[in-house]
């Protein structure tokens, strides 16, 4: 899949298009704020499919950045934020959520004009409020989410193909310039990726559901396992193959993202843990009192709504 | 993988050996009944390792049966258990938990002497509740619990290499004749599964936190995400990719073996949801009030169970 070359020729008279470049590739160049298991995939899949001219990297650690460039995930690498993002076009933070007001407070000064400023993060609300108050007027904020991922972490863990056929949810608050919001859009279409629209407050909610409360769930289940007498333990371990070890697989997600994501979705995040509490308890009271049709009839409906997901391509 | 053709040999002057054969394949004449995901697949190992001489099939529904001819799984479909167990050598029974009392009642009279009774279900105590009252005497019960399965049902869904790799749990009753427990050792062993021996209430104890909870948790938080209002519900479909899939796929199980799973585990399931509900309030908690260390601290340990798995190869 390659990006469509004649997307950024400016109509005559036209203000320049946000994200600089006239000709080549989609973006002349861009900074990668962060090189773990989102940036460094988004780094390779940008060289495969020739979106970006440069690619500038930081990681907080000498190690992280070492590898990305021998990963050829980058093309230079700078140990600290300002110096990455200078002349750059496109810049991507893909740090977890905690750390963004302190980037956005240090990239700040050394933004270019006109430069478009992305994210990848899964909660949205929060992005748009700690970093659009630090970035300069004529800076584009278009917060991004691919919904992608695996338990892995680092930028070895990292691969082209993780977006391909997985849906990108942009958040641009009202008012983003249009051609800012296309430009990120191409991008991620060029990276496989599907693109979805959606209000910052919206996609908070329906990420409370989709992704934070099974993750949540998951770590809980893993924690109280954690917790049994030793001896069970080492069985629960034996036998993961009945149903626990998938519950693993998704509490082994990296332990900052995920603080940094509960912290920063409470309320939508405690909203539908207190609906999994009630359901619970009903499931709960059927399975003490021996009620067998009520349970049966739960279990069907959920059937169900994996169909459904098989038949939308996203199982 | 080949079952030992020397099993059998009988000592000289030894008492005729449990399961009849005395030469050829382990098992001379073997009934399945119920011929769903396990029940099919159990016979096509059976068939592919030689372990059965002849398998008699029987199931609920005329097209299940047809179906398991047509695979191959079975020789011969019979319409009721009696009709399949005759002459049988060992007896497997691959149905709902709340159909064993009944089949144990309509066997019975057509069980050869010095047969071995086995079944393949996720709870054990209940098994010996309600199989051994009603096996004649000289009838040797020998209760099995593959830790092994997908979301898929039904005799299409089986396939020969199901058990490879995975634990077989044997959680024979005090007494249990040690060579009908060796020979349906043999039998898994067969099938390329490895081969524990556990106290039944311990086995259920194992599987209400390995199996039990980790279903009934994916059953909830689906059920929760169905009572949705409608365009959310479309929208978790959509984004499901961000960890929720991998509940539905858990949700998406058989709801009628499951039904009885959690009515005859019971109270372990219950303290294990006990347990749950405690922990998960602990993660609230650190969530409403922003305690992001715990948070990290409790996220961190998970991780270490995931190694843990993927050490003992069952990840």
């Amino acid at each position: 899949m390659m990006a469509d070359p004649t997307h950024s020729k400016p109509e005559p008279g036209a203000k320049p298009e946000p994200g600089a470049a006239t000709t080549g590739p989609l973006f002349a160049r861009v900074a990668l704020i962060g090189l773990g298991l989102i940036g460094s995939s988004l780094g390779r899949v940008m060289k495969r499919e020739s979106l970006a001219g440069v690619i500038a990297g930081t990681a907080r650690t000498e190690a992280t950045r070492q590898k990305a460039l021998e990963l050829g995930a980058i093309d230079h690498a700078f140990d600290d934020a300002p110096g990455c993002v200078a002349d750059a076009d496109l810049v991507v933070i893909c740090a977890p959520l905690g750390a963004y007001a302190d980037i956005a407070t240090a990239m700040a000064p050394g933004l270019k004009p006109g430069a478009i400023v992305t994210d990848v993060g899964s909660v949205k609300q929060m992005v748009i409020r700690d970093l659009a108050p630090a970035l300069p007027d004529g800076v584009h904020l278009v917060p991004a989410h691919p919904v992608a991922g695996t338990e892995h972490s680092g930028p070895e863990a990292g691969f082209a193909e993780l977006f391909e056929g997985r849906w990108c949810i942009l958040t641009p608050p009202p008012g983003t310039d249009a051609r800012a919001v296309e430009k990120v859009a191409q991008l991620w279409r060029g990276a496989g990726s599907l693109v979805d629209i959606m209000e910052a407050g919206h996609h908070d909610k329906v990420m409370a559901i989709t992704s934070h409360l099974p993750h949540l769930i998951a770590y809980t289940i893993v924690g109280t396992a954690t917790d049994l007498e030793r001896q069970l333990q080492a069985e629960v371990i034996k036998f993961a193959a009945g149903g626990f070890r998938d519950f693993t697989r998704i509490a082994a997600s990296d332990p900052v993202m995920w603080r940094d994501i509960f912290l920063n979705n409470r309320e939508a995040v405690l909203e539908m843990v207190g609906r999994l509490t009630e359901d619970l308890a009903v499931l709960q009271r059927a399975i003490r009192w021996g009620e067998g049709e009520k349970l049966e009839e739960i279990f069907t409906r959920t059937r169900e709504i994996r169909r459904s997901i098989i038949d939308a391509g996203q199982a």
